[in-house]
C-alpha cells in the first residue's frame, strides 16, 4: 500500500491541485494558472512539473506514490481519453498516457463534474455512500452520478450531463447546448433570473425584488424573507429541479443526492424546497432518499482525482 | 472455465428455465408453473428440483456448472435479497442463499427487467455494448440500466424502474405505484389505450379506429394505414417516451438504447417515431444514440440470468 496520491482539478483558469495521504488526508494544496495558449499544450507539462517538484519538496519517492487523479471539464471515456476540451483550447488527449509519460506515476482521468461528485461520496456530502447523484448549481447544472462507489462514465463521456434534460418545451431560446428547455435553462444561476423575469414582468403583487438587482442570490433572499414573488420564483425552480431529481432517481436509484454549486449557498431552504417536489415525484423506493448539501465546495473536485487513484 | 449455467426467469404465472453452455448457446428451455400458495415457499425449492433433475438427465456434474442466475419480480439488492414481491406473494427472501443452500451451486439473483435488460445486451438487440439501455412496453413500463456489462441495482433495488419516471403533470388518477403522471400512464399498452381515448373523444377526423377496439396493436396497424388520429396518439406517445429516453440518457449516456415488450411488436415504425422526439430532445453526444427493438423475446429473462452467473 503506497501512502501518498495526488487529486488535479484542472479548470479553464487556475489548475487546483492537492497532495494527498491515501486515507484521505488532504496534506497540501495549490492552485497554478492554466495556460490555454497554443492548444493548451503547456497544461499537462505544467501539472506534471507541479506534482515533480511537490514530490521534491516534501522529500516523498514516486515509489511510495500510488498515482494522479485529474479531472478535465470535458467528456472523458472510460479509457481516460477526450475528444476535446472548449475551456481549454484542447483538441483530442490520451490524459493518462501522456500524464504517465510525463511522471512515470499511474494516472487516471475523468470528467470534473463526475469527479466532484466522486470527492463527495468520498468525504463530502456522500460520504458513506457507494450510490451518490450530485448535481452542481452554478452558472450552468452540471452532474455526476457514482453508482457502487464508482464514476459511470458512459459510451460517449455524457453519463450525468444532466443539466441537458429536457424539462420544458415552452422555451423557446436555445441551450447553450443548442436544444431547448434544457434543465439548466430553469435551474442554474441563469436559470434562476430566468424564471425570475418571467415572474416580475407579468407580476403585480408587491415585491423586493427588482429587475435591476436579480441573482440566484437576491432571489433565495428575499424568499427567506416570504416575499411572494420570490416564493412563486423559486417554487417554480425547484418543481423543476425536484420532480428532474425524482426522474433521475428512476434510472439510478441512488443513496443519496448531494447539491453543490453556487446557488446551493442559499442552504437548506434549498435542500427543503427541492425536496418537497422531489417526493412528490420520486418512486415509492426512492422517496426517501436523502437531499444534502454538498460539503467540499471547490476541494470536491481534487478530492474526487485522488480518489479516482485508489480505486 | 466451467461448461454449462443455468438461467431462470420466475414469472407470477410461469417459470422459464435455460440451460446453457457458458459460451451463451442455448441447450435447452422449459417451463414450471409458479406455485404462488402458501407464499410461494414452493417457488425456489421446485426451482431447485427442476435444476437437479435436468442435471441428471443431461448427465452433467455439478462440477462442471458455473451456477444459477435468477431474475425475479421485484427489487432485488446488489447482495440478491429481496423485501418482497407482490406477484410471487413474496416476502423477505435472500434468494442467494436459499437457492445455494437448496442446490450446492453459486447462485446470483436481480430484478426480472433488470435481468432481461442484461440478457439483450449479450445476445440480443444490444449484442456487443456494454451500455445499454432498456425499456420494455407491455402492460406497463419496464427498463433495466446495463453500465460496464454490469446491471445497476441501485440502493434500492429500483434503478431501472423508468416507467414511473414523472413526464405529465396532467394526469389525475393514480398510476399502479401511487404517483400521477407516470411513464407507464401513457407509453405502456394501457397508456397508449388511455392516449387514444383521449384523442377519440375529442376527436371529429375520420378514423377506422373505434373506442370499441382499442388497443396498442389497432392503434399502431391504423397508424400503419396512415389514419390522421393513429398518428396523432402515436405522434403523442412517441413524445413521452422519446423525450424521456433522450432525459435517462442524460443520466446514463449509454451505446445503444433497446425496446421490448409487446408494444414494441409493433415494429420499426415505433423505433422510427420514437427516434424522431429521441432525437429532438438528447444531449448532443447522445443524439445518434441507435434505437433497436429486442430480439429475445421471452428469452432475453433466461439469456440474462445464466449471463449474470458468468461476471
Amino acid at each position: 500500500m503506497k501512502n501518498y496520491c495526488f487529486g488535479i482539478d484542472v479548470g479553464g483558469t487556475t489548475v487546483k491541485c492537492g497532495f494527498f495521504k491515501t486515507d484521505g488526508t488532504l496534506l497540501d494544496k495549490w492552485e497554478i494558472v492554466t495556460n490555454i495558449s497554443c492548444g493548451g499544450e503547456r497544461i499537462l507539462p505544467d501539472v506534471a512539473e507541479a506534482v515533480l517538484a511537490k514530490l521534491e519538496e516534501k522529500g516523498v519517492s514516486k515509489d511510495d506514490v500510488a498515482g494522479i487523479g485529474i479531472g478535465v471539464p470535458g467528456p472523458v471515456k472510460e479509457d481516460g481519453t477526450l475528444e476535446g476540451a472548449v475551456n481549454l483550447h484542447w483538441g483530442y488527449h490520451d490524459i493518462v498516457n501522456e500524464m504517465g509519460e510525463l511522471t512515470g506515476l499511474p494516472t487516471k482521468a475523468g470528467n470534473d463534474a463526475n469527479v466532484a461528485a466522486l470527492g463527495e461520496m468520498w468525504k463530502g456530502g456522500g460520504s458513506g455512500h457507494p450510490n451518490v447523484m450530485m448535481v452542481t448549481l452554478g452558472t450552468g447544472v452540471g452532474g455526476g452520478m457514482i453508482v457502487n462507489g464508482k464514476i459511470i462514465t458512459g459510451a460517449h463521456g455524457a453519463a450525468g450531463e444532466i443539466g441537458h434534460a429536457h424539462v420544458e418545451d415552452n422555451i423557446t431560446d436555445p441551450c447553450n447546448c443548442g436544444n431547448r428547455g434544457c434543465l439548466e435553462q430553469v435551474a442554474s444561476a441563469t436559470g434562476i433570473v430566468r424564471l425570475a423575469k418571467e415572474e416580475l414582468e407579468k407580476n403585480d403583487q408587491p415585491t423586493i425584488l427588482s429587475l435591476q438587482d436579480l441573482s440566484a442570490k437576491t432571489v433565495f433572499d428575499a424568499y427567506k424573507e416570504q416575499d411572494a414573488v420570490a416564493e412563486k420564483i423559486v417554487n417554480r425552480f425547484a418543481g423543476y429541479l425536484g420532480t428532474a431529481l425524482a426522474v433521475f432517481s428512476a434510472v439510478v436509484d441512488p443513496d443519496v443526492i448531494v447539491i453543490g454549486g453556487g446557488v446551493s449557498k442559499a442552504g437548506e431552504v434549498l435542500v427543503d424546497c427541492v425536496g418537497k417536489y422531489f417526493r412528490q415525484n420520486a418512486f415509492s423506493a426512492c422517496k426517501n432518499v436523502p437531499i444534502v448539501l454538498a460539503k467540499l465546495g471547490n476541494d470536491a473536485g481534487i478530492y474526487g482525482a485522488a480518489k479516482m487513484v485508489l480505486d
